[in-house]
């Protein structure tokens, strides 16, 4: 009888392109380009350049592209080790608040998984099929760990940087060709790296860049040092001092290998719409679904009773007053305010509005309440339930049982792309050409012999 | 009122050299010259090799002695980006298990302050003053945080890992001249990257060295952050999502500023006498009062009850039949045997003898037992307890208040200078001539204006 973790540390290293469902690939792309497109979107943000600048003064200085054994920063088009590379680009991709969500883990894995996988792709030349496969290793070990350390630990900790490093390491150790064992040992340098703690929302700081900067840098080096021999704890998920019983009172073992093989989990995985914490998101659809319905002008509204799960509290109870564009992303209140407002909560809604008075009194009007279905389905589904009180009395409620960008509400190719343009014209981290080119290569990227860059 | 965390801070920014006793900068240096001899004696070990290799593969390359900007790897006498110096040195200091450790807060500050304090004190061209400054910065607050985390951390979670983290970010933040409030943002940026879990000594994994090496280099990125206007959580340790609430269930807040800036921790720091896990010694010195007081041999003894305090249990506990050098240094039975066997516990005892038959017949004859008044005095003490039957019938009793290397029972300058010795010797990291010229410099540190090498 193997442990759990050695089923997944097996699993991620045996992973082949051609035992990936198709529909599971054709996703797995999606997910790439969208993630791509999160990355552009982090340009301009402090917090992201005070990271990139840290990984340029510590890294390799003046690579050149055709420098061997580098890899893209893609927000500065420059090179760097793989290290550092993986460091800045996923620093980059979870600051807008638009990377890929896991509902069932409560996990971002696009933001620690691809920019580990690419960079290590660049630097030792895999082929398209060799990076998604490693995407794929990286979104299935990820997801099931932050299944495994459950309800409890996400009241504290951060799963994607936790269960992210984990998911970092079966995506590059999967490319460095870890055999099952150096892919647990892997695993043990990862999870006893582990890191990231809620506590940087109280007051709105830098913190989620450093998660996801951590997770891909740290699960990245776990992966060399298995190839190199170093070695990590056999058990380190579920043994006796080991991150289940540091981290979570009630993780359930049994989660780790649900479905191994049969189960896709990355096909599960949602997209964002609104540019918000995904917390708000199935109550900002069903606020959206009572306005259209009943052609509701903010002005009609009294208040609004958000009826949320147990983690919608926890993550958004302590931002009442958002003092920053990053925080109001935090901010039931701000997302419901500018749907009602605008019609969805973009970043341009949220850059320009979250402040504006109209928006400031809107916010005050919407509370969350616990809501026993709700928080019963969840995290398995993300059930949006509200009640609209009006004006002149009437008291609306609204529902909805997948929020968009949910796998049974997705977003088609052409809502990628244009997803993708919008990010790239909000940030301007790329022009829409570039951001056309960059996203038919890698909308090409099974058909790719050798992964380069796809920023010039 | 301001909260503790922003207390520790200021502390850690205001603290000047003139405010420190003389004695307790006699101390540090002590602590200094101890920690240099600690990095020299992981010389040869594969797990230090492969975090270094890491460290030279993804950080700066063919960097010459001239290189501004630059720090040494104390082991392979290159230079690098002061990250991956502090990387390196710091996993190299920890895997001898020779290095200090303070006995209150169960942390091993060395290990974790001095290679980043080194590394950045070289990089930027501090003073040695500014150097032994920014150490007691990185001590003081290293240790409260560990002593504020309490035994339920320690049980799960390698404290010199978890605190070790906010002490390199500490010492590199006063070295950056990090103003009170960007201190608490390093400290923020450092506690939620914390990290290190025991599950590693189940199997006797590498990890000890990662947690190091992890430690030093994430809390020196925090403080290079905090320096940008990188912002992290205001109370990362005590907050309702911070450390505490995810990794401790006694912590005691009031620990954090204990005493600040009038009890100094730093000169509360052990060394370690014995070359194994800080929790054998108590009994190995009892045990050695037995032997020499009664004259015995160890084919005297019949079997040996060691009295011991909890955390010896739960850290000690699951080494039963070490597999290796390293193990083996955390097996209460093998400690025992080689002091009963060689009169001490030395690094070639361990290296060469752990696995004799006569080595592994005495270390199955030792057991553990808790013991009420030793656990009820640990942290704080750590008392030493041996009963020891005899073949021949007789049961006698040893105990020590103070292991050697204690305060009240520590090191004298020529001990640490033979100790620094027996350590190069032994790796061969060094030559005699090299330790003696190191050793006189860095006790020289006081008057040394611009930081440079010790190893040429």
């Amino acid at each position: 009888m193997t442990s759990a973790t050695f089923q997944l540390a097996q699993f991620a290293a045996d992973l082949r392109f051609q035992t990936i469902p198709e529909s599971v690939v054709k996703r797995t792309e999606d997910l790439l380009v969208d993630w791509f497109a999160s990355v552009i979107a982090g340009n301009g943000s402090r917090a992201v350049q005070s990271i990139g600048f840290f990984a340029q003064a510590m890294g390799p200085q003046n690579m050149t592209a055709a420098a061997p054994g580098t890899a893209q920063v893609l927000l500065s088009r420059t090179r760097s080790s793989p290290y550092f590379a993986a460091m800045a680009n996923a620093a980059a991709s979870h600051v807008a608040e638009q990377d890929d969500v896991h509902n069932g883990s409560v996990f971002h894995p696009a933001t620690v998984v691809f920019p580990a996988a690419l960079a290590v792709a660049q630097s030792i030349g895999a082929s398209g099929q060799q990076l998604l496969t490693a995407a794929v290793a990286g979104y299935e070990v990820g997801i099931r760990v932050g299944e495994f350390l459950g309800r409890s630990h996400y009241k504290v900790f951060h799963t994607t940087g936790t269960a992210g490093t984990l998911a970092a390491a079966a995506a590059v150790g999967h490319l460095l060709g870890l055999n099952a064992q150096q892919m647990q040992h892997a695993f043990g340098s990862a999870g006893t790296q582990s890191a990231g703690l809620w506590e940087f929302l109280r007051t709105a700081a830098d913190s989620k860049q450093l998660h996801t900067a951590h997770a891909a840098a740290a699960g990245l080096m776990s992966a060399y040092l298995a190839k190199d021999g170093f070695t990590g704890a056999e058990q380190i998920l579920e043994g006796p001092q080991g991150m289940a019983a540091g981290m979570s009172s009630d993780a359930d073992v049994a989660k780790l290998t649900d479905g191994l093989g049969t189960r896709w989990a990355t096909a599960e995985t949602s997209f964002k719409f609104h540019a918000c914490c995904r917390h708000t998101h199935p109550a900002a659809d069903a606020l959206l679904q009572v306005i259209t319905r009943s052609s509701l002008k903010p002005e009609d509204i009294d208040r609004v009773i958000t009826h949320v799960h147990q983690g919608a509290i926890d993550v958004l109870g302590p931002v009442v007053r958002p003092a920053s564009v990053h925080q109001s992303k935090f901010s039931m209140g701000t997302t419901l305010a500018l749907v009602a407002r605008f019609g969805h909560a973009g970043l341009t809604e949220f850059e320009q509005h979250f402040l504006d008075p109209e928006t400031i009194s809107l916010r005050d009007k919407v509370s969350m309440v616990l809501d026993t279905e709700v928080d019963t389905a969840y995290p398995q589904r993300w059930i949006g339930k509200v009640t609209v009180h009006t004006v002149d009395g009437r008291v609306l409620q609204g529902r909805v049982d997948e929020p968009k960008g949910d796998p049974g509400n997705t977003l088609s190719r052409e809502e990628i792309s244009a997803k993708a343009q919008r990010l790239a014209a909000f940030s301007g981290g790329a022009t829409a050409d570039e951001m056309r080119t960059a996203v038919t290569a890698l909308w090409g990227i099974a058909q790719t012999a050798v992964v380069g860059d796809f920023l010039i």
